[in-house]
């Protein structure tokens, strides 16, 4: 690389810290120098090389006594479901969804609310170290607005579901294209996509109609696949097999397919994913939280399956802090497995990164930090009781971490936060405006 | 209460927010007017009373905006384990614990690392909401100082083990009466306590000793029962019984006795604990990341039986934080008993507050917020995208609060934490100690 070229011409540059790169060979390199230039990572150098230091940048971060790493990547929401967080816990999966959550969302979710709720839950992202997710809701063009102005990367998917009733194949067509044409060259960071609930929410007809508009466009398919027993019976009861094999049978199984929970596959299930090069979106606190089960993620990961980590949406979670997911994720199977050596810290950090990416289709620009990617990512600042000594830094960031730890995030070559501070949202309004769409959907 | 004679006289005013009381009757109280003197709860009143206006105290709190609530308790720790925070994640139980811990523990255990690790923890619990830890330790002396200076109440406890070897009864009896003695009136903060470290790793006359010891002293005797599958087989093969039913048969069980993990008891077991009235300390943290399995704490509350939360030491958590400990207690239970309804967020909230308070025989003191109680109380600042909207306070505490939420603390009337800040530690110096420690054992 032409060092001399760059001199003058660097957005920023970030000096000192502990950088890991989560890449291929994770490296970790003491005293990084990263320049970043045009929303990508320009080069990564050691700053003690006397010539590395006739760089200059428009801004210059100090990372000193702090950890660099990529992004986290939070594979599965419903952003605007904040607006629902806490309004109804402790309830059965299906007595919260039909008689809380289902009534509420036809009864509260409007354009304005789904916008402001997304703004929110993107603040509460960001300041907690996540870069990009992928979301599924109604009125989708809304997340990715919020999305839009507030500078986050975010795959944003216009979901599909036969409720009230079900939308005609042409009509699926038509929605999708549209949907996908209007943000497909509107940013880098607006990635569209498409979405089906479930197999149980959606016809044979519905699933396959949304399949061919994704293949078409190329875009990612994700839809939650053996939530729960419950719909296992289902599916079972209608088609006379398991979710996973129906989906296989309906030719939606493919590596743009991303298979949200998969919480009950059968063994054979779990091949035709791997064999499928599927990819898997695991929520684990969600899932315990609305006691749906534990997906068996070691053995899809001995499968070879990309599995991502997401939060979900906070009406069943209830927070969206991916460093608590993490530490979730990593405790989580070693209790199920009754197996201490199961997930270990790197597995979990690769799943919220690297992987994550990988389960998007991502990789290519974000996942890890290395020249040619995209500047996405996370100081973390270390200088603080919890986080000492530090014997690991894998393990710091999975068990002992929280997303409050996060000091500055750049997203696509962006400062999107600095010392806690958010540039590009205005909180105190997006807080009353949820404060209002709260106080009437409480007070019903 | 006689109203106009506080006048003047009054340490602290809190003024505004929402105060959780934790009574007995979950008593809420929005805008209320805390006055505290000596150390103690003075009053409760409502800040919009016009009398109540006329107080006057040296310092005043604006809770404005936030939530008051009892300081969380953490009824099992082992505070200066901190310095092996991350040294060996992701190991089966026995491995981590006789290659590693006890290795390490036998070599860099000394009076300085314990004050020194011990203020790391007490740090680290402050700023994230605890005002009371139970703690088992080498040198416990410098725990119970390390606690007297930072101005935290604690139940501290000689521990024994017979390893390397077993002390001799009147030995105990000796160490018991100086360790309680030294302890027992030097601040009302400093409770002195006993404890054995397991049924496995103590003779049944170690383990009547010390009881004995405890019993003499009125104080609380801790151990941790029933935590491991491979404890229970000891036991089986040692006594030819199951570890509780073998200290119920030594007379250990009594309403003093705190049993931590409680993992694999038998049916019988659990009927035992409940008619001695046992407290139980619950750590799902630590044992989800040790894979020793998971108390049915459900079963035992069922039971009527006395459930305090804990972190148990850092070396297998790997934080100190109650928030989040909270969170998974709620989670955990609803996964593994595949039903959302148990634990609910008030279960949880009361166990990490007012029932933890009575695991240590303290509720007459502590766990909530009433007149004549200590001042021991928390301030969370609720303006932040993820406690955002505000549906139900218990819930937000429980699923999406975090240690780092915590604004302002105070102990036994005294301010040990303002805006994040610590008055009464010595933060840099503690944590360059701790490195420095820290290093020594790392390079080992």
């Amino acid at each position: 690389m032409d060092h001399t070229k760059d001199n003058n011409e660097l957005d920023i540059i970030i000096e000192g810290g502990m950088l890991l790169t989560m890449s291929d060979t994770m490296d970790v390199i003491d005293n990084p120098l990263i320049g970043i230039r045009d929303g990508k990572i320009a080069f990564i150098t050691r700053g003690d090389i006397p010539e590395t230091r006739s760089f200059s940048a428009r801004k210059v971060l100090s990372a000193h006594g702090s950890l660099i790493m990529p992004g986290l990547i939070n594979t599965h929401t419903h952003l605007p479901m904040v607006c629902f967080r806490g309004l109804a816990d402790d309830l059965p999966l299906m007595d919260w969804l039909h008689n809380h959550i289902f009534p509420a969302e036809s009864k509260f979710v409007t354009r304005e609310m789904v916008y402001a709720g997304a703004m929110l839950a993107i603040a509460e992202m960001i300041l907690s170290g996540t870069t990009t997710f992928c979301d599924a809701y109604y009125y989708e063009s809304e997340v990715a607005r919020a999305a839009f102005d507030s500078g986050m990367r975010a795959v944003v998917s216009q979901g599909f579901i036969d409720f009230p009733e079900p939308t005609a194949p042409e009509k699926i067509a038509d929605i999708a294209e549209r949907f996908i044409s209007k943000w497909q060259l509107k940013s880098p960071l607006i990635i569209p996509a498409l979405a089906c609930h479930s197999p149980y929410t959606c016809s044979p007809e519905t699933l396959t109609s949304v399949k061919d508009a994704a293949r078409k466009a190329d875009v990612l398919y994700s839809i939650h696949v053996s939530e729960t027993k419950e719909e296992v019976a289902i599916i079972r009861e209608r088609f006379g097999k398991t979710p996973v094999q129906h989906l296989k049978d309906i030719d939606i199984l493919d590596d743009r397919t991303l298979a949200v929970h998969c919480i009950w596959p059968e063994d054979y299930e779990i091949e035709m994913l791997s064999t499928s090069n599927v990819k898997v979106s695991h929520n684990p606190e969600s899932s315990m939280k609305l006691a749906a089960g534990c997906a068996p993620i070691p053995i899809f990961i001995e499968k070879g399956i990309t599995v991502g980590l997401g939060t979900d949406g906070s009406a069943s979670n209830n927070d969206l802090d991916m460093f608590r997911e993490m530490g979730t994720a990593a405790k989580l199977h070693k209790a199920i497995q009754m197996d201490s050596t199961v997930m270990d810290a790197k597995t979990v950090l690769k799943m919220a990164t690297i992987n994550g990416a990988k389960a998007l289709g991502l990789e290519d620009r974000i996942g890890s930090i290395e020249p040619g990617k995209s500047a996405d990512l996370i100081i973390i600042d270390t200088k603080k009781p919890h986080l000492a000594p530090m014997h690991s830094y894998y393990s710091q960031l999975v068990y002992a971490a929280s997303g409050a730890d996060v000091k500055t995030s750049i997203i696509g070559g962006k400062i999107v936060m600095q010392d806690r501070k958010l540039p590009l949202v205005d909180l105190p309004s997006i807080m009353q405006e949820v404060k209002i769409i709260a106080k009437s959907i409480g007070s019903n």
